[in-house]
């Protein structure tokens, strides 16, 4: 940090295996990358390179190594796994995992039905190559999951060999985890963490609300993902209490009454 | 593209007279522009300058410049055109277009009202200098426009010699084209495509829903305009369905059913 | 200007005490901030480095620097101050400023409460220092101020050393001058303008409908702030007529009636 400040909450520091941030690229050029990176490199474990968003960007190669230099895993978006499985391609989306040496790969089935033991034999396989996000939910705003059957999905692709599992939110922030108006499913997100550890999930919440809704519930070292390159800092304010709308959380009780006779 | 997937709708190669993007530029540094054209100069067809940002925004030479280099045909927005024209001042316009050596320009009266005949005048003239895109809605959500009356603007300002007719959205996707909730104005645009060709109209549709919307009416090679630089890739990939929305377009019947059983 | 329309109303120069706009830099990179000035230096007055976001962005001083060299006054949020004092640090956050040499500092109480005389002595002690920007209205949408309130609060710290006091707004736009839907509290701006001058308020106002009807009420040089870095060119062509939503505010009426006739 740039100056002391007592009393901030504690981060963990990269890498990580909690408090992460998954950033979404949704096709930075290299230097966008770089800027990204040089101004907040320390506060992002992950990005991911949305749907099918790296089959058409230029200088993928480039990128990639760029941040495997500043220790940010790279993922390609869950649609590319989709896309290649749909078409009966499953063994070259495994040879493209490969050939790029990605240190994490997710498997999803947002856009395509596929029997989940299919889905976890496919998350099996390729978590002998590397590290596995899986996710759980639909891109379908009218799929409606209910809670016990996301709880299943989740133990079950964690058994199967996912590092961590993603709740489908989109790039929008309207669908899975949350309503179509962007309102957090909390009964939703409260039934889950009764069974489930909230650091077995990446929670993604691409809008302010929906990371302050998170960050409350769970605190600062909380996993989410979606977040827009330029957010990534407000993001972090927003952890360490360093924002409006988190400010009280790390404030102990003292000081509070003792506000207004500071100076 | 940077690896293989079988399957994808073709897209047009640059410079194409079909299938363009026109991306909003409204007031990109240069090596903001620099960092646009190396990730995806092969997606963006026009860089509009949007409204007057041309006349205020730094280097604008170099701008120019660099999107020719990258064969991108740059055009100032149509507000620019209007206000010389409301100040009589249209000869020392087309001595500026002249001047910058445009590519295109554009001739619009969304925020002015002038005689239909004059516009088309204007449309004549300018075609002799250059190529013209002239612009039909206003910008005015209150003025609504039926469905006969564009068709009677888009065939004549067609013979007056534009090149493509845009259909109004403003930045916001509120207005002409689309309802002021951003919802598209379905009814208008099929009743258009009833008798003019969808090729000679380039569609202004920022939002993403509306890109979605028109992808399924027309095809990967739809144009589409008013798009933000950030949004290139991703509007790409809904064009070649590497992206949930558009993800079923492009996949055929006999893959769609055998998605249960692709290990 | 790169090219002349005449009729274009007049704005003040840098530095400038009235028509300024402020930006919101929420962790913008040493390179980001560079391509922003170099399209757009001379529009922007203030560069606030939005709520706590200066203590975690990288290369602070750096980018202190850049901004100073290009004539632009920074600012640290004032939820960074509230921090402080609220932890009872009131003297270190001081030093912090005579540390940083920081040309501007706001004092803002929008997420603590605070006795307004202690607040007027934090302002008084500050001005001292450096030029004061203090802020009135809450951040909790739920805490209506009502406007003789806002005056008494406004005149208060005018005399306590404010050099201009900020109508809170967020980065959203949707509380203190605005409601939750981002509508502008129109009597609350008139009542407060009835007393007080329109050139001792900064008016935040991060939407561009917001900025509209700010500019229609008190004309180009009014003060604006939160504007993002994307909306510097965008906001200064509504200030002089160069978009549709101000286009007909500085065209004579002459203009007006000639305007179907102008070949």
């Amino acid at each position: 940090m740039n100056f002391d400040l007592p009393g901030l909450p504690d981060r963990c520091d990269k890498p990580r295996d909690n408090g992460l941030t998954m950033m979404m690229d949704k096709g930075l050029s290299i230097r966008q990358v770089e800027d990204t990176l040089s101004a907040s490199h320390q506060y992002i474990d992950i990005a991911k390179l949305g749907f099918g968003t790296s089959m058409i960007t230029n200088n993928l190669q480039q990128k990639l190594d760029l941040y495997k230099a500043a220790e940010v895993r790279t993922c390609f978006g869950g649609t590319l796994f989709e896309l290649f499985y749909a078409k009966g391609l499953f063994d070259d989306y495994r040879k493209l995992i490969d050939k790029y040496d990605m240190p994490l790969v997710e498997v999803s089935d947002g856009s395509i039905s596929m029997k989940h033991e299919d889905k976890c034999e496919c998350i099996s396989m390729l978590s002998e190559q590397t590290v596995v996000l899986s996710e759980v939910g639909s891109k379908d705003a009218d799929n409606i999951i209910p809670p016990y059957k996301w709880i299943q999905l989740i133990e079950t692709e964690l058994e199967a060999g996912a590092w961590k599992v993603i709740g489908e939110a989109r790039e929008g922030g309207n669908v899975g985890l949350f309503r179509s108006t962007g309102e957090v499913r909390s009964g939703l997100v409260e039934e889950i963490l009764n069974t489930i550890s909230g650091e077995k999930i990446m929670w993604e919440a691409p809008i302010k609300a929906q990371q302050v809704w998170f960050i409350k519930l769970l605190g600062a070292n909380v996993n989410l993902g979606n977040i827009a390159p330029n957010e990534i800092i407000p993001l972090e304010t927003l952890r360490v209490g360093l924002r409006g709308d988190t400010f009280d959380m790390f404030m102990d009780e003292k000081v509070k009454n003792k506000v207004n006779s500071n100076l």
